[in-house]
């Protein structure tokens, strides 16, 4: 295959965009979408641009049964400038194919997915959003597709980019979480599939997310599946804290996503001389360092919020309070500065970000 | 909804049904197949009967991105009078609603569904096959299909039945298979998904038996993913062991699929006053009983192969060779009765069978 070569089939009449306060999270979608199928005769084949439509699965593919899928997100930015850029884009397609290996998928090409992601986002450039904190929301995924019911990797599937224009996740400004620490389910564990990016692992999230929502609980704090002592995620997100002037973020361990907003703090907290440690944070230290007041800040990091402040935690009944359930002056810079570059309204001295060009749509 | 009324729509005219001798697992389907939609304002409804056809979904559908999804496996067999039959198939429906429970997923009516299942295997009825060991296999399953990427619970879901013949597990007899412990991976853990039956636990048993299957080896066994010490499951079987003329099998722990093959085993096993016990079982203990002599047999339990012999467990480079590597006494009589009760052949004592009524297509 041509590593360059796109069929593209443009929609007839584009869609009405949404206004920008009535935007969601990942409801609407754009014009177009990419495409393109494997079979282990002719590898990945047949990359394609097309009208946003919906799939047509045989009742009997894997995806529906056995779960072999792997996704990633990350967003499309709008500048003062007018332009569309990316941030990071290589780091989801390397994790991708780090999911794909885990979960028994073909590798995809990296460079030629970041080209289809560019094209696409450039085809649907004017679904940008343009307002404060919006962003077009980019959804890459593998799906397996095989009609076939034994429990063996799938010898088709299909790699899927579809746009989103979200809402900003902040309405009123950052703004601090509760956050329930949950003893009773797990996300994951060493050994399975926590470090890939793959249904199974949100699909177990589910219930323990239901559960204390209808307590108020933006999220749970996930801890390890062996010990059911250490410190895992918060929600989807990675999770910081600052004891004492230091930020620890509990180290990769085969069950933690690896995440590119945890990345990126971690090099910007470098950056700023701001120590930052990567290690096995249990919640007895956490409430320790709570009791004796070296519990200065906590946060999440991820795509959807980037950076979000955890105002509570609720451990075992006990209610934790963390810098008077305000937000801390590290997650705000961190969040200041990572959404700054990312809308092209800072600097970027790390080559974080990947320009798209507008692509014309000749017909 | 009236609780019995499902639309009909018959197909124009049938495929060719395969020959008996070229059957595989899973790789043909039948003329029809059961579908029923929910929304969270009609609940399960607009129960219909179509001709087998691929499904169109929404390429944001929650099934493909977060893997909420549950199935089952049945089987429906031929009996020397002519009759359909099934075995034990309520349970089946009532482990679906513990897996619908576990992964956020509305109740179905067990009755209803059941009645669903056997109206279509009615109309299909002529597609199970009569050679020896055949079986038309039944696969229910529910995905998640709200066009939304936020990570919740689905407000939209499809309910689906498909039908595959399938060819005999064993072509030439029952016959005992070679099987590697596992210490890298693990299936799932305590806390996670491993008592529902969901796409995930299978996704994340890819790798493992990719890698093994490259040796000869049919499975691996799962070990728990805390102490990587207690044996969970073999494959997608239960496993069970003879160890000095008692039956032991892992416990339900809460990460162990309570297998419906498994429940009648021990059913079986009570009614032969051998006995039988559910209990923690490590490799070291099994490791033991094998070097002492008094590891009599081992097997594998699932609706496939109903009972599957292990000849031979490699453990950290140990080959434990058990029984010579022939089927055992207790392994042979379970499969006959198995098989027996199954097939119409012997008498079914406990009530496990349902008949099936041949549904004459009035078009």
């Amino acid at each position: 295959m041509d590593n360059h070569s796109i069929k593209v089939n443009y929609c007839s009449t584009g869609k009405v965009k949404p206004k920008s306060d009535e935007l969601e999270f990942g409801r609407i979608f754009t014009d177009h979408m990419f495409i393109m199928d494997y079979s282990d005769s002719l590898g990945w084949h047949d990359a394609r641009i097309i009208p946003y439509q919906p799939l047509l699965i045989d009742p009997s593919a894997m995806v529906f049964h056995y779960g072999q899928s792997v996704f990633e997100g990350l967003k499309a930015y709008h500048t003062p400038e007018g332009d569309a850029q990316l941030f990071r884009p290589k780091k989801n397609l390397e994790r991708i194919n780090r999911s794909n290996d885990r979960l028994c998928i073909p590798e995809l090409d990296e460079e030629f997915a970041l080209h289809a992601i560019k094209q696409l986002v450039g085809i649907d450039k004017d679904w940008i959003p343009k307002a404060d904190g919006t962003s077009l929301y980019i959804r890459p995924f593998i799906i397996s597709t095989e009609a076939y019911l034994g429990v063996a990797p799938s010898r088709h599937y299909q790699f899927i980019v579809i746009l989103s224009p979200v809402g900003a996740y902040y309405k009123e400004g950052i703004n601090p979480v509760k956050i329930a620490v949950e003893n009773k389910y797990v996300r994951t564990v060493a050994g399975g599939t926590g470090e890939a990016k793959t249904g199974g692992n949100y699909a177990a999230s589910l219930k323990a997310q239901e559960l204390v929502a209808n307590s108020g609980y933006a999220q749970v704090l996930w801890l390890d599946g062996v010990e059911r002592e250490y410190i895992e995620e918060v929600g989807s997100m990675n999770v910081f804290f600052k004891i004492n002037g230091e930020i620890v973020t509990p180290a990769l361990n085969g069950s933690i996503l690896k995440g590119v907003t945890r990345d990126s703090v971690i090099e910007l907290l470098k950056h700023w001389d701001i120590p930052v440690v990567e290690r096995k944070i249990s919640m007895q230290e956490l409430y320790d360092a709570h009791e004796n007041g070296s519990l200065e800040e906590a946060f999440g990091a991820g795509t959807a919020a980037v950076i979000s402040p955890i105002g509570q935690l609720t451990w075992n009944g006990d209610h934790i309070i963390i810098n008077n359930a305000e937000t801390g002056s590290v997650s705000k810079k961190l969040y200041d500065t990572l959404t700054g570059i990312q809308y092209g309204k800072q600097e970027d001295p790390f080559g974080w970000i990947e320009k798209v060009k507008a692509v014309s749509k000749v017909k």
